[in-house]
């Protein structure tokens, strides 16, 4: 019951991070609620077409779109009269990323991966969304470009220390939780301190 | 026979409207094939995929793919010498949309999916592949701007109707013309009278 | 174990075609691995999701993420000292394309697909990747556009070269070589005679 609690509180941060973008573009309002569904579920439906889980988690339970248009309409009354809260904002982020890669790495185990490909489907579960509500909204990813304090890095490496915890014997739930707790702080860690990766540059056009 | 090639019928709609918007981009022979396929399929593609489908309808059937190309390259001859009939184009997308929407909302009912999550699968099925072509063509999809009539939210009214009939018994055929009916006369009723949702307008910048 | 080597190869070559796009949009390291696994994987992914294979091909064996994430650092290393060799990669590249698309085809006729499906489902295992790249980039993907020689237009005429030799009685593999041959050959010709596809435009808006 917990869990599926917390997971609802996450897809509705992300729907809230989804309806911001819209309105960053004056899209309507069925393109806010567009953009949120695909922010909150995108990762996770991703992951499960690519395990070939059937059925994906969204289309057999309505509760999870229910929540996002719901925090999608929240955010639209919200805004006209207030400013977004940008620090909680960014805490809730923090915390739905740490809780959907751990998450979605459990599900990718379960389906019997290797670990690397666990790491990446957990990353994809916690950053897909983001990146499908950017390429919508006709933005290069935000969590690819250097302007960004780690974000996916957070995710990879609290994963890892996820699977490392479990495979020297270290029970499934606080080896989750200390995985989630390494990617929380390390997200807010980033912001805070503005560490960011090291950039790729070469000239736009061919020599 | 009759429902198959109304089928086809309105993936050639479809694909029209795809390779207009390449030849706006100017794109090559190759690209508006592209284009048009990919408007024409993309919703229905989708839409099996997350039901997990098999096999994808126009994979098993290649008159599909045929029709679509066939529809392309008469448009590119067809510009050449006249306008592109604009009025006639636009009633016949209304109609397209109208029998894909209903018709993807039958077949998640079909593989037992929740009713929200049919109106989704419905619009999804009648809306994500003009979507597709406008992320491709490096545009914000068009049914999500707010200089756009009602469209995807026609869809949703006239799927809702559709299975609300249903649900109080009416049979099959009859809830699906009127649902279908209602999809086409509301995206016409919105060309003319201009009608929009509302729009949500932030500030470009984070304050 | 030949084509095992030659498939990583291609991926390999598909991945520092993605960095070095990842490159010329200075995005940071993870940006990096992240458009070069899309690009390499992406067409594969595609056709195994549509095609309902399982386990998609990198998900059940990590040596290909590992080979893309070395041809990406080793991309970046490189590129701080040296021009990338841009005629080499040109060459490397129309014999991954060459590969892929065969390799794709075959993956489809085994799946029991009618050959006009078998040539978009070849077609787009050589073609999807990059497209995925130049959209996650926001560029209208290289290929569909006019200022680009024959691509997926050389891949499309040489699945179908191999699909009629096949269907002749020509045994498998002399068709597969000879459908590779012809990839690669017209793609480096297009390339040398600046081949291109007639190009459809219209004006950008309506009238």
């Amino acid at each position: 019951m917990i869990p599926y609690l917390l997971d609802l509180v996450g897809v509705a941060v992300f729907a809230i991070s989804g309806a911001l973008a819209a309105g960053r573009k004056s899209l309507d309002l069925l393109g806010v609620v567009v953009i949120a569904v695909v922010t909150a579920v995108g990762g996770g439906t991703l992951r499960d077409v690519l395990l070939d889980r059937s059925p994906i988690f969204w289309v057999a339970d309505p509760v999870y779109v229910l929540v996002i248009a719901g925090a999608a309409m929240a955010t639209v009354a919200w805004t006209r009269r207030f400013h977004p809260p940008e620090k909680t904002l960014l805490i809730a982020d923090a915390l739905g990323l740490a809780l959907f890669s751990v998450a979605g790495a459990q599900i990718a185990q379960d389906a019997g991966v290797p670990p690397v490909i666990a790491v990446i489907m957990g990353t994809m579960t916690g950053t897909a969304g983001g990146m499908i509500r950017d390429v919508l909204t006709n933005e290069i990813p935000l969590i690819l470009r250097s302007d960004t304090e780690l974000y996916a890095t957070a995710a990879i490496a609290g994963i890892t220390l996820y699977l490392v915890l479990g495979w020297i014997g270290v029970p499934r739930a606080p080896s989750a939780l200390s995985g989630m707790a390494a990617i929380t702080g390390l997200r807010l860690a980033a912001i805070l301190g503005n560490l960011k990766l090291p950039v790729f540059s070469l000239p736009p056009e061919k020599p």
